[in-house]
């Protein structure tokens, strides 16, 4: 449909206008190609981006990051392109002053987001685009679900279904809605090759009070008809989650839907013996897999570009034992493009390496074990002092979140100052956040924990988290240095608190010719020393003995 | 009345409970005893509590502090007496099974609670108790309200309802509610004496477009009257901080309301020129008072107690000129009692001053120009090795955020978790905020900032913030180390953020004899000797002769 076609619509439905979201129905989640309807009216391909389309003009609202290429890729005769930090909500309230009357999909707006209009927006009106105007979200595509076995999930899917009929009896409901995807992929035990580099399941599902599982995956009509058995009883489910078609779906049941954070969300996020176990293996052969690359790349950088060196290093992975895909599409940038935080190398921004400046290389894997996500910045040819005190500095932050001892129940954003402290003494900083959580051969971005300003999930033991500082310089060069750490209890100290301290789980070495050693003190000195240590005798037996001999000089002490 | 016949009221009513919390209309500020209810019908005196009254039963909900006192003071064979963190709708939901008919005033509760209960405690009704069924919540008290001076104030009362007026026509408001007494005694530049230790004027006011204030003190009523004024108009107020009837009252007129924050809360927090300069010269003279008690303290603690240094150091202080009150009740916990975070000296719980422990003295006052709040902890005798070893972790801790360079915008939870990761590393942490927002001659905590776990507002330039890490070793000691501090513009740094750093305010010598040399690094030495120098450089001028020599002994470099 083409936006002139989809505004004769509103007219003829005798709509003032439509709010619409890149979303499918699994909020906020990974979108295909073909289910993106701002795509599809505005040629707009940006990853965040919201529409709102009146009969006679419309807005494409952007943030910071998406100015420019939504002005290449839209046309701007027809579409304004409005930058702006704002919710949608808030640009309404703040540029819409005569009363409308707005349409939206309700399968692709949570229940919360919905009734935040309706509280706040009193002047607007919001109805429920029922029809779907613009063709249904989902394709409808067949998925192929597979298990994930036993000896990597650790714990069975009756297990994990008893934690949450225990849930529900212990909060009086009768059944449980689940709309999250990686709740639902982690309880099942089940995973799909649906999305390029997030092995979860596109599903809702329905949980009932006896462990009864109803599965809906194409047609999600079925949602009505098992509603239907629920009429007077009670129903939870996450409001932030769920699209507001569902609560529609139950109240036109006389169902009572209670709110409630969905406990799925901390049980993933806090890794079993097994799980644990698989994010070390699966570290070893991804610290494997980087360090014949990084072996590889310092005798081969000369005529290669980012493009060939993603290449070569999804080949060394690829090698390695039960590994699936990619975790993200892979960052390489060099020199200036290494400053774009965002950045991807396309073969219009492909750069070629070259003598004397840095490569930011963030990279990742899914294996059946557990997800990786590692970042190094590595030197090609003589690092400017700059380069080199700028990365010693970004080094000291990291170190500062890797190496303290916080109580459980610490929120992200405390850890996240520690880091960021270290830099604003410079009076650097950086514009992403210090960590986020990491599933376990699932989203490589999950929560509920993580390290930044607005991080207020409190940490526990057994949460994966990545620990990533940087220092971006616009038009020259970026650093940022990415481990990931398994949170675990430290009993040296006597306290009446219980504490807790990271173990590092990434095995990379540090490239130590960007290491100031004298901006460094003894504590972070050791601390550097005693990584490398490690991860030369974990990854050297099982290297070739040429590239054992170039990691223990790249691990040799400070 | 009591609790007996306010059962009887109930049935007569036909209510199956009642929700009853210490608030009176000016919702979680400063309330007098004869104004506090819960007090009246069971005895419970304690500053934090609610109380759900049933037919024939009755629970006292109160938070860890109180459970002792609440088990004392109440009749336990009619009262239950619960300790909860938890707020009265999670208990309501997690208690309360059986569908059931609450009612509550609608002047003690806010919209925002009011409505939270209604959309998440669906199963239960709750009902506004127009009536009054426990009488007024205002004793209608003579209020002398009294201008604050501009040369005090700094900003005129026109010119601030000029911001007011600016902000309406900018959010298309055709009146702003205010209901927040701090906010309302800022905008006026009005004070009275109506609380023992907070100048504020306890009032609610609507200001329309035009700048014209209505303003509401003993008759309420008067409210409804000017409310008819303004059908199918827009009034903007906190929905938050204003009482549910307000919304009623609004409503019965057809008014809409629009819930905002009180921009008055960040104008008011950040520090005009004039007011920025009353801080200086009231903690001259607050530092001059705490100094000279310092110096009779050193030679007269043999026979002294709790009750009669407080006593003490109030008449040092009501000699300076310009002081109004004590700003809070002043805590001096010696020995174990320091370690009782909430503590207050009573005739019952006084302890004498003896060789051999610490004594944790905070206080402050209220000067025309400027509220001050500094907390000492002071060695009587000797003190042992772990008391200073902790004392000199806590000053590691207060130097921490007093040193760090932060970007403007940086919430308060960031710089938390600096002063408290000093002391993670030894296991020891404090269970209360790092520091609160501080107003100029009206309340000593004030927002939006606050150095907090759940600090989120973000820091800006100008502000006033108190930073008082501690630690608390019970049945032993407490120790406390509190300094104002205004956030100033950091420029020596190159850099594309605006950086702030914080100037201490407070002119008051650290205890020597507690600081531990050899556990502070050459910054954080050169920190205290440069603090010294300043407190001494700034206070001698105003000192008698043996003061001054007295303070430059105490200020000497470590």
């Amino acid at each position: 449909m083409t936006l002139q076609e989809f505004q004769k619509l509103l007219i003829k439905n005798k709509l003032d206008a439509y709010i619409l979201t890149r979303n499918n129905m699994f909020l906020g989640q990974d979108v295909l190609e073909d289910e993106n309807k701002i795509l599809e009216l505005t040629g707009f391909s940006g990853s965040a981006g919201n529409l709102i389309i009146f009969r006679d003009k419309t807005f494409l609202l952007v943030d910071g990051r998406y100015e420019l290429q939504a002005s290449l890729e839209v046309d701007t005769s027809a579409i304004t392109v409005i930058t702006t930090p704002d919710s949608i909500a808030t640009w309404i309230q703040n540029n819409i002053k005569d009363p409308c009357t707005f349409a939206y999909n309700p399968w692709c707006h949570s229940i919360s987001e919905v009734d935040y209009w309706n509280r706040s927006l009193k002047r607007h009106t919001f109805v429920a685009d029922e029809k779907e105007l613009l063709g249904p979200r989902l394709t409808g595509k067949e998925t192929n679900f597979f298990e994930h076995e036993i000896e990597f999930a650790g714990i069975s899917m009756d297990e994990k279904i008893s934690y949450l009929t225990d849930f529900m009896k212990q909060k009086n409901l009768d059944a449980f809605f689940i709309p999250e995807c990686d709740c639902l992929s982690w309880l099942l035990n089940l995973r799909s090759d649906c999305l390029p580099d997030t092995p979860l399941i596109r599903a809702f599902a329905l949980i009932d009070k006896n462990g009864e599982i109803s599965l809906f995956t194409n047609d999600f009509r079925k949602i009505e008809v098992e509603a239907a058995k629920y009429k007077g009883l009670n129903i939870g489910c996450n409001f932030k989650q769920t699209p507001k078609q569902i609560q529609n779906i139950f109240k036109n049941h006389r169902i009572w839907v209670d709110n409630l954070e969905n406990p799925i969300t901390l049980w993933k996020a806090t890794k079993n013996a097994i799980e644990q176990q698989g994010f070390k293996q699966a570290h070893l052969r991804d610290g494997k897999a980087m360090v014949n690359f990084l072996f590889w790349l310092e005798k081969n950088w000369h005529g290669q570009d980012e493009l060939s060196i993603v290449q070569k290093l999804h080949q060394f992975r690829q090698q390695e034992k039960n590994f699936f895909s990619n975790s993200f599409e892979t960052i390489a940038g060099f020199a200036e493009n290494g400053a774009i935080v965002h950045y991807k190398p396309t073969p219009k921004s492909n750069k070629k390496l070259k003598e004397g400046s840095i490569l930011l290389l963030d990279s990742g894997a899914q294996y059946y074990e557990a997800t990786t996500d590692v970042t190094r910045t590595i030197t090609i040819g003589k690092p400017t002092q700059e380069m080199i005190d700028s990365y010693t500095q970004v080094l000291k932050a990291h170190i500062a979140v890797a190496s303290v001892y916080f109580p459980v129940g610490t929120p992200g954003c405390a850890l996240d100052a520690l880091a960021r402290a270290q830099l604003w003494k410079y009076g650097k900083d950086y514009n992403h956040g210090t960590g986020h959580g990491v599933g376990c051969f699932l989203n490589v971005h999950e929560g509920p924990q993580s390290i930044s300003s607005r991080g207020n999930a409190p940490f526990a033991a057994n949460m994966v988290t990545s620990i990533e500082p940087g220092y971006y310089k616009e038009g020259h060069f970026g650093i940022r240095i990415e481990n990931l750490a398994l949170s675990v209890p430290e009993t040296s100290l006597s306290s009446n608190k219980e504490m807790l301290k990271f173990s590092i789980l990434t095995l990379v070495p540090l490239d130590k010719s960007l290491i100031n050693k004298y901006l460094l003190n003894n504590q972070e000195i050791s601390w550097v020393n005693q990584y490398h240590e490690k991860v030369y005798t974990e990854l050297a037996p099982t290297l070739e003995p040429s590239v054992a001999k170039w990691l223990k000089k790249a691990c040799s002490p400070l």
